[in-house]
This record gives C-alpha cells, structure tokens and sequence, in this order.
C-alpha cells in the first residue's frame, strides 16, 4: 500500500502526514502541496521544512491561474483584507453567505489534483486533513463529511476504483487532531496555520484563535510563536 | 441562470456548448478548455474556432504538470504509440486494464477546475459532453453515469449547493450527439477528434472511428477530412 498525502504544512495535514508515515512507512508516502495564489509563502516553507524531516518525496503544484476570477480574501491578488474573530462570529456577519477565506470548490479541486497524481504514483490512498470545526455552522463545504464521502466515491469511481481518499479527522475537532499529533511526536514547532504571512502568526485569525484553543484544551503549549 | 462549458474542440464539447448557448444565449456561456499535455495543439486551435464563431468568453487553463507522472499514450512528453482500432478491440489486449489513452481522473481535475471557475464566475451549471460510448465496457471510467452522478453531487455540496453538473448526453450514444449537433447547425467543419496531431485526421484512432460511424449512423458526411 501506498498512500499520498494532501498536505499544506499546517497543523492538520502534517498530522495526517505522521498518520500514514506511521501506518505505512515514509518510503512509501507521498506529500502533495499545492500552491493556489494565497498571501503568503510561509506555508510552501513549512512544508518543505516538514518532508525534509519526515524524508517523503514532496510534489509542488501550482494552480494559482484556476483562482485568476476569485475574490477570496485570501488570495495575493485581492486586497480584500483577511477577516479576523473566530469562525462562528464571521458566519454571524456573512448572514449565510459562505466565508470570503472560502476559496471557491479549493478541496475539490487539490483532491482530484491528487487523485490524477495517486494514479500515476500507483497510490491507493488520499489522505485529506478536513476536520469537523472546518465545516461547521457550514464555513466551509468542502469540508463536509457530506462532501468528502460524494468525492471519495467520484474519485474511487473515475479512478477505476483504484484509489481512496481517507479522511481520518473528518469527525474530530482540532482539538482531538493535536492530541493524535502530539502522541505520534508531529514537529509542530515547523508546521504553519495562520492566514497572515508575517514573521510570527498573527494569533488573531480563525485559524489562529482555533490553533490555540486546541493546544489548550489538551493541556500543551503551542510551540509556535505569537504575535500577540 | 448561466452556464460553464468544458470544451475540449471536440465533437462531443462543442455539440454541448451550441446546447448550453441555445438555452442561455451567448452572453451567459462560459468556455473552459483545459490543457493536459495532450500530443498536439489542434484541439486548442479548434476550440478558439469554435469559440470565437459563437461569440462567448473562452478561458484556457494548462494543467499538464499534474500529468508529468503519468505514463499516458496522449501525452506529448511520453513515446508510448496511440493504439489504432476501435476501443473494444483495445480493451480485449489490454485484458482488463485501463487503455492507454485514460488520462488519470482527467475528467474529475478538469470538472473540479470548472467548479472553482464556475463560482468565481457566477455559473450555475457546468456542461460536460460524456456519453455512453466512452464509458462503455469501462474503457473510460470517469466517463461513466455512476461518476457523473458522484462528481456532480461533489460540486454540488462543496459549493455550498451553487453548481450543478449537467451531462446532457451521458445516457447517449455519439450517433445521438451529432443528430443534436446537426439540429443546432453545430459548425462541426471547426471540430477536431483525432489523437493523432497531423494536419489532417489519421482515421483510424478510436475517436476518429467513431465519429466516422456516427455520421454515417445519420445519413451524414462528416464535413472534415481524413488521411484515409
């Protein structure tokens, strides 16, 4: 078995990437990142740091061109400025519209990247790092155990029925992703969450406040640092 | 309501895109054409005919890095040869196996790219001009009805139920597309199928087959040329 791994160089997908290192062994996994446009480099940066630790060929993508249209917020070409607060406070705002970090069918569209790219590694896996507090309240659709499952399924079937995706967070909190990390020793000191592409993170962000929280609620510091 | 076609240049595409702006007029019509690596640059060229002949904003995208792994006969970079014959004959050698000619989840990366584009653009819809003859005996599995069904109920809930996946003729066969075409006074002079990039049409790939047939299924003469 061989598994690719979706992976930012965030906190959630270097967890999954120790998942499938631990389950199948660092030769045969494969980290995928995928630039999309986004305001800053730091986490291409992180990920390379983090490959380089774990040993795994890493595979760069840039599709930053499917985005030319977009507003979304978080890309460098639109002004539009990040919103801070967490996740539920900005939904409040939007009164139902989807967020403006939501970067339009962005999962979708990295894990059929990743399904064209597991084919022709002889993958049978995607691992996906989507978590429960990412779609709820709907902040994000594409990270729905609904829409993981109705891709999962397009992608098992497009591919001939030769690769699967897994997403093994996708009924955790982050919370319960940094207790799995942190038993299978992740270096979280290199991973990278906030939206902001400064020297520290910001701490201000939705991924930011959420980052904290969850190292909070197991009782860790985060090894990072912050801003404020 | 307005639409995003994806539109290879093809027979089968722009047969789809004369439907989408017969329904919608022209200036709601979207183009996308997706450039994979194939071996020749006729279909491009014949997808900005086309496009320019119906007066509708025609977007390219160039996804061939995604594909640098793979070892598919379509791809400039790879010498493996296009097998010649029709694709059942081609699927009794390759005894089970995928042909030559699948471009991994080509069909899933590129209607994924067309989510992403279709909500940066406010499309509602994307048309995509599969058919029965190519999911046929599985020689393309991302041609199928079960995938279309899976990949559209993927767009769909990862959009935050925005976009929709039509598939006008993926219960039909090719013979049914051109009587439609036909109907729509599609300019099937502007349309290029063959995989083979010469000047005129080889004749004898699979998709030259079957476009033959499909004419001649309708009393018709197909209005482009051929070596033979």
């Amino acid at each position: 078995m061989k598994a690719l791994v979706l992976f930012s160089g965030g906190l959630d997908s270097s967890t999954a990437l120790a998942m499938a290192i631990d389950k199948y062994g660092n030769d045969n996994v494969v980290a995928l990142s995928v630039s999309y446009g986004q305001k800053h480099i730091k986490e291409i940066e992180a990920s390379k740091k983090i490959a380089s630790y774990y040993n795994v060929e890493h595979i760069f993508i840039d599709l930053a061109k499917i985005f030319e249209y977009s507003d979304c917020s978080l890309l460098s070409k639109n002004e539009r400025k990040i919103p801070l607060g967490d996740y539920k406070d900005q939904l409040e705002e939007t009164k139902g519209n989807t967020l403006s970090t939501y970067v339009p069918f962005r999962n979708g569209l990295f894990l059929s990247t990743a399904a064209s790219i597991a084919l022709s590694k002889n993958c049978d896996i995607i691992y996906y790092g989507a978590h429960q507090d990412d779609s709820a309240n709907d902040a994000y659709p594409d990270c729905s155990v609904e829409f993981t499952n109705a891709i999962n399924e397009a992608i098992y079937l497009g591919s001939g029925k030769k690769v699967k995706v897994v997403g093994p967070f996708v009924g955790l909190h982050k919370s319960d992703i940094v207790k799995i990390g942190t038993d299978l020793k992740v270096p979280y000191e290199l991973t990278w969450s906030c939206y902001e592409g400064d020297d520290l993170a910001c701490g201000k962000c939705g991924t930011c406040i959420d980052r904290k929280k969850a190292f909070i609620a197991n009782g860790l510091i985060d090894p990072i640092k912050y801003k404020e």
